[in-house]
């Protein structure tokens, strides 16, 4: 640590989260060095992978009261998952789900989409025309939400919120679609050592919806 | 929600998972159902945006004792983030920051680091030539970890372990310097309304480091 | 401001608080200038309003950590809160709870008791009949205490601390009761968007207690 | 603790805030306990009484740096004092002004108003005819502005931002001329036991403005 690099244009850790760390520490860490020492020296061996919203509203870890080495967790804008794509460019989310699948071997993969989505509400404006600054190709959000964009065209004939749902609904399905389509996903899938799962959370219900694997709906857990 | 899509690829919800789910439902939720109610219609002003591993032994919400709404978080393999490339691909990792910095303006952009991190280690033995699976084209992993790869250069000469967690420590530093090639990112540091910080937790220790900016290093908080 | 006002019975702000603002907007504010500004320009949004005393003692926002914009705060002598009275006079503690719950609709009221309360201490001596000087027309001290005189009578027959810390209790629970005479409050209430919590802290414990719902018993934390 | 008191219309408190209140203890409370023990033995012994507004973004314990038992503080809507009236009815500020000067012989009193004030701009609303509704008798925020409703009278004729700062200012000044009306106040003032002060915290800026005692006018500390 001698060698000097000036990170200058960055800030310490704000005093708040450091006092809250502090109480973490003498708390919960406390309670559990052991176990978390375990978790360091032999590695982590989660039982399931989730992808979700980067949205502060989605709290899988409470959700779930999942505890440290639980969840190997990806989140990204609208819990998506491109399909499979090897052309040797930069796929961020394909390699949460190589490494997940293939490294440390995960029995589940969770998507886990949500109500009032700002990301689905970007595409969904985008796809109606209203905002034209996501079809820029400077956009990341607007490109990003191509992956969904191919699911606008199927949404019901009915008012803007249903369809806004839909579209939410739209999202986790796509997701699983395309895990289905890298290699490694599908053929553990149907070594039958990995299942797949689609996740919905309403917000305001606190209500978990969970997909029907024969219909495609969502229906409350 | 009457058309069948056949999803039979997939699996309900694990028995596990929906028990806890009931459990924060019954209590967590049942605690605080005004106060999310009121986030879903009146959206979410997280104060900060925090970008980590995917790890499953790096609990951002747990140390900093952070609840629904506080937090956008982004996760992704080794807390990485690509530089500025606005070429009409995807790039998720870039609409996450874009979302975060323009649409929600979050105060605080912080990449929490940590010790054993799956990524940065594949990473390194990539680069000293163990791991020639990584090389290929079709390896995400490998491809995504390029990101931190021009690092490698310039680590210490030491032992292995010294040399793994001083490169752990450029991925921290490596994606800070990224994220001010977004000219969105840059504007707001230097109007002032962002701040970028440098954090990297020791999981054994139960430790966290804050980066200091005048000399790069971390020192523990 | 070029208009002079005569305000010299007044004097300027004594050093030692000069400096030590100072020293707060040299590091705090500094971190935190960017959320502080979104704060300002876009309005507060408290999860919570905490009533607690006046007390020096007392330190709500260090006890739960929390930083600008997290509670909206009242502070009295003995956390007391009057009965709805809706009569055209002034009540600065209604005109509190008004604001809290129907202008910034906040999911959570706490009303925070404490140890060693000067102002419980003054109204058991008044209620004994030691001290005199309270029961005057022109002592607030003694008018305001008022409101908790009826518990006195329901105080158990035992040793005076044991009395004493029984009637500290009791002001949480007349305010509990109290509130719910508003009926902006209890509407609140009934819809589930707003809950009601009793807290009591002792001082020299640490240690905080919270209101058993069932049985009205203060149980630790 | 043996009786039942039927409290069900409460909740215990969120566990998020038990979380952190875990933390407090086990950190700042632990670092201190011997101090806190004698202030909870002892009594306190408060330099100064702040008055300030239940406004959850103004952190007068943060900006002036101060730790238990420092400050004796009360917090009500747009930190006003009502004039000196002994009438026997409930006066709770001026129960607090009473037990800070006569019965823990503060030195200071502070009245300490805020830029954003949420009081202050409902007074303005209603004194110009846009809000009926806070003149109705069942108003108890439009009562209690009524001790501000004079001062609107005295305002510039400029634009609302400025005549709102001036009413801002006007509620500190209104406040402190209202002190002197309590005979115990001016006695402390004359007899130089008691010192009175202005101060004004802009919240976007984070700066803090004195009462000019000659003058009247506010200026950066």
């Amino acid at each position: 640590m001698t060698a000097v690099t000036d990170m200058s244009f960055t800030k310490p850790i704000p005093a708040y989260l450091a006092q809250r760390y502090m109480g973490w520490r003498a708390t919960t860490f406390q309670e559990n060095r052991g176990w978390y020492r375990r978790l360091a020296e032999e590695g982590q061996r989660p039982r399931a992978m989730v992808i979700s919203c980067c949205d502060s509203r989605v709290h899988v870890i409470s959700i779930f009261g999942a505890d440290q080495g639980e969840f190997f967790i990806h989140r990204n804008i609208a819990n998506l998952v491109p399909p499979y794509e090897p052309d040797g460019d930069r796929h961020g989310t394909s390699a949460t789900v190589e490494y997940a699948v293939t490294a440390l071997r995960v029995a589940h993969v969770i998507v886990l989409g949500h109500s009032r989505c700002g990301g689905v509400q970007g595409c969904y404006s985008m796809c109606s025309g209203d905002a034209p600054e996501l079809e820029e190709k400077t956009s990341f959000v607007g490109r990003w939400m191509d992956i969904l964009r191919p699911a606008y065209e199927t949404l019901p004939d009915a008012d803007e919120a249903t369809r806004l749902t839909a579209l939410e609904h739209e999202a986790v399905r796509v997701s699983l679609r395309n895990l289905m389509t890298f290699p490694f996903v599908r053929e553990a899938v149907e070594a039958g050592t990995l299942t797949l799962h689609g996740l919905f959370n309403d917000i305001a219900e606190g209500s978990l919806w969970t997909l029907d694997p024969p219909t495609g709906a969502f229906q409350p857990v």
